[in-house]
């Protein structure tokens, strides 16, 4: 996200009813009671967790209709994609819920002890995955559901066995409430301890405070790169430090190759026209960056872009402040010489309407200025013109660390890029081919994440289900009897998860 | 290891012949190579990498003698000592080469498409663990074969894909130049690229320098707290953070439980001698911390301790400065009030021989004192006595995080201390029941990490199969065609590794 974004917050607060704000001593009391939830919590059976997951799903469901008006009131978002969102974020409860079931995400391994070994006999080893403890999350401005209060770093958490305190986002405070309403009434509905979740109205400086607290194990962000990275930093300096799994958005720069270009100059562009201006801009994963080699296939490209764009129109941003910062954003790219317009989209009549824009510059004033390189939360592209292949390679080579890298190629283009597929590698979580980078899959093989700065940790995802390790450790246990051992662990394997028993993966007890 | 350890060594060095050390510009020489050696060698073949370990591993078979003697002019470790850690070494190599041979490690997961899927078509999505880039390698000083140049830092790098760049240990200078060479002369032997792998004889500050280089991707140490805490710091400052992996020890407590105590004291008590002794006390998992039930039973078992301990001996510590931070420990134990000596053992008349030696301290002393959490590296020993259950379990709590905890039990004590074996798993990485914590078995289940101060990072193990996880992140490959995927990721799955499709673990293609 925008960097702007969250100094732009605090001024719009000032623009619309400010909700009462808990003070640090109310703050403290609800991290100790997620404290004291983190032994229950996860000494209760997976059974019960899944009941737990499940029901908040149902509490969502249940008041659909109100989180709708409710959300399109704090967010403009239309309803129609408001609604998607709340089926995203109930299929994705639903998802951990399965995960749980099946098992054996805890990454059960055992080692058997041989008495008999010289020179020193080998001793029964058993290792899994154990929840690290109570869970800070920070939801996001641009997904009042998905990327908020039940949305994926809550529920990877919850799944996990960590109890969850959530911060809210200013941008939709109501939507969170009525969310945070659901959970709470399925904690108790299926009897989990006091204090498994707590969402809590703070102002910034204790929403950073919170990390600092010696009972908080882990932190969840989606957001700018200054938010993610005061956090960053306030966990860092802890004297016992934490992790810190803070999404701070990224450009997902497109290279568009030659062959494809040539064959399918229309469609390539109205897809990225699509993706670019999809919810006035506002995914992380946004194609802001777009770069070509200079062509006349690539001339008609850009006129075939510049008159899309000229067509379309975005609906009202999230917040006056993302408007303003996007506004101010785009007037500093436009008075900036090396760049020229490309196309500027139609204003809508409503207030804090986006209007879509894209940039022309060639590649060596891309590579002369990183500030280029900053994100402009909204539909804006910067179209990056290389002189020749290793201009392009050069391009490649300067990026910073993205969520995705996307290439809009034929078998030709990609018999004589090779080496970009290979550098664009190291720079993204995600690398796509002919298709836009919106949209990301709520599914086991996706990592939405990547090298900093998109994201502070490059080793984790914070969508799909491989989100869940983000909150947890491995603890082996050494020569412990079956009745002392985790259930996943014991000899019989009751629940007939997968496991590595010396070196094997197997489903058998032993 | 013992805080003092850092300081001490640089004394040392002026107590024997000074290598030569590299200077900065050196440095980044070796820096720019291993840079440039990561593309080629990510993309050299899993055979070729398999066979680049093999090799070092009989390198390393053909100097053994002379290993062995260097190594013990350096370390004064016994020679069978020695040995048997070369052993582990080659052993070690080996089990990461059956892992890359195996293949699964990789964490293959692939979702396929669903064209039909509304309201919007499902992408195939394909995500596997890819190498994260050069990796600082810091050795350690009580292991200059298991923990050092060639040992589990180095070589889980290297299986990863990783170069390694590795900073010398004062404590074994020429141990660690002959086992660097053999890794070279692998390297070169099976075509490995220029820059895989160098041994940089450096300064301290020379040292903590590398890792703010911005080529160097990842860290891993195994030393003192003070070394350890300053590289993760180091890192944290970076404006492109990496992750540290620093292992600084810890004190492994030990509950003895009282039906045990009762039925074995003299065994227990011969087993805790044994491995509080054992190589001087110069183990991160040697048992510094023992807690007790107040009881007659318990008072025989301290005084059983108190004997067998008067009858040991320990050989010469690793260089003179541990010696002496050793034995200031044991003066500043000494002059402490609340503890009195339960214990201690026979100095041999070698320059820098430990004397073993063991305390006792109250329940409530302990509680009181903060600073008897702190790591004394050599054969000490503090003996808690609890007043009662509710002071046992309060001790429990107040434990800072651990490499190990141990408890000496009965069935009838795990029947009766189950709230004890709740509170330890959130205390350590690997729990041990009546088993000594010396003696790491490298094996897929060990965890040697844990909570903050024993490591920098819990999520990790610097022991066994998993440590390769510590250098990759999770990359996903959307819409690719086949040819343009990792081979681990392709339709036909040559390798036949486990592979999750769709949700399924199978070794099938598809």
């Amino acid at each position: 996200m925008v960097n702007q974004e969250l100094m732009t917050t605090m001024a719009d607060k000032h623009e619309s009813e400010s909700p009462t704000l808990l003070e640090w001593a109310e703050v403290e009391k609800y991290i100790k009671r997620a404290k004291d939830a983190f032994e229950p919590y996860r000494q209760s059976s997976v059974q019960q967790r899944i009941g737990f997951l499940r029901q908040i799903a149902h509490e969502i469901s249940a008041i659909r209709t109100d989180l709708i008006e409710t959300s399109h009131g704090e967010t403009h978002l239309p309803e129609g994609r408001l609604s998607g969102e709340i089926d995203r974020t109930i299929n994705q409860i639903h998802l951990f819920a399965g995960v749980l079931e099946e098992g054996s995400w805890v990454n059960a391994i055992i080692d058997t002890a041989d008495p008999q070994r010289a020179p020193v006999p080998k001793p029964d080893i058993r290792q899994m995955q154990r929840p690290l403890g109570p869970v800070c999350v920070y939801g996001a401005s641009n997904f009042p559901f998905a990327f908020s209060v039940a949305g994926g770093d809550t529920i990877s958490a919850l799944s996990a066995g960590c109890p969850v305190l959530y911060k809210v986002h200013e941008g939709h405070p109501q939507t969170s409430l009525l969310v945070g309403g659901c959970i709470e009434r399925a904690a108790r509905q299926t009897g989990m301890p006091d204090g498994v979740f707590a969402s809590l109205m703070v102002a910034r400086d204790v929403g950073v405070q919170v990390v600092t607290h010696p009972s908080v194990t882990a932190v969840a962000f989606t957001g700018s790169f200054l938010g993610g990275k005061a956090l960053y930093d306030a966990a860092a300096k802890r004297p016992v430090p934490i992790p810190v799994y803070a999404e701070m958005g990224s450009i997902n720069p497109v290279f568009l190759l030659p062959d494809r270009l040539k064959l399918h100059a229309e469609a390539t562009a109205a897809a990225l026209v699509a993706s670019n201006t999809l919810g006035a801009g506002q995914f992380c994963t946004n194609p802001g960056l777009m770069v070509l080699l200079q062509s006349p296939d690539t001339e008609h490209f850009l006129s075939m872009y510049g008159k899309q764009l000229a067509e379309q129109t975005c609906h009202a941003m999230l917040t006056p402040g993302i408007h303003r910062a996007y506004s101010a954003g785009v007037e500093r790219l436009k008075s900036m010489v090396e760049l020229s317009t490309l196309g500027e989209g139609k204003k809508m009549e409503s207030a804090n309407a986006a209007v879509p824009v894209a940039f022309r510059v060639s590649g060596s004033d891309f590579l002369g200025n990183s500030a280029l390189q900053e994100e402009y939360f909204g539909p804006a592209s910067i179209h990056v013109v290389a002189e020749d292949r290793a201009q392009l390679l050069e391009i490649a080579e300067a990026l910073d660390g993205q969520l995705t890298c996307g290439v809009w190629c034929t078998d030709t283009d990609i018999d004589s890029f090779g080496p970009l597929f290979q550098r664009l590698e190291q720079k993204a979580g995600r690398l796509i081919i002919n298709g836009a980078p919106t949209g990301v899959e709520v599914c086991h093989a996706m990592v939405h994440g990547g090298p900093f700065p998109a994201t502070t940790d490059t080793r984790s995802t914070s969508v799909g289900t491989q989100a869940i390790y983000r909150f947890t450790r491995p603890v082996s246990y050494q020569n412990y009897p079956d009745r002392l051992l985790p259930a996943e662990l014991r000899n019989g394997n009751e629940a007939g998860i997968w496991r590595k028993v010396d070196g094997e993966l197997t489903r058998k007890s032993r």
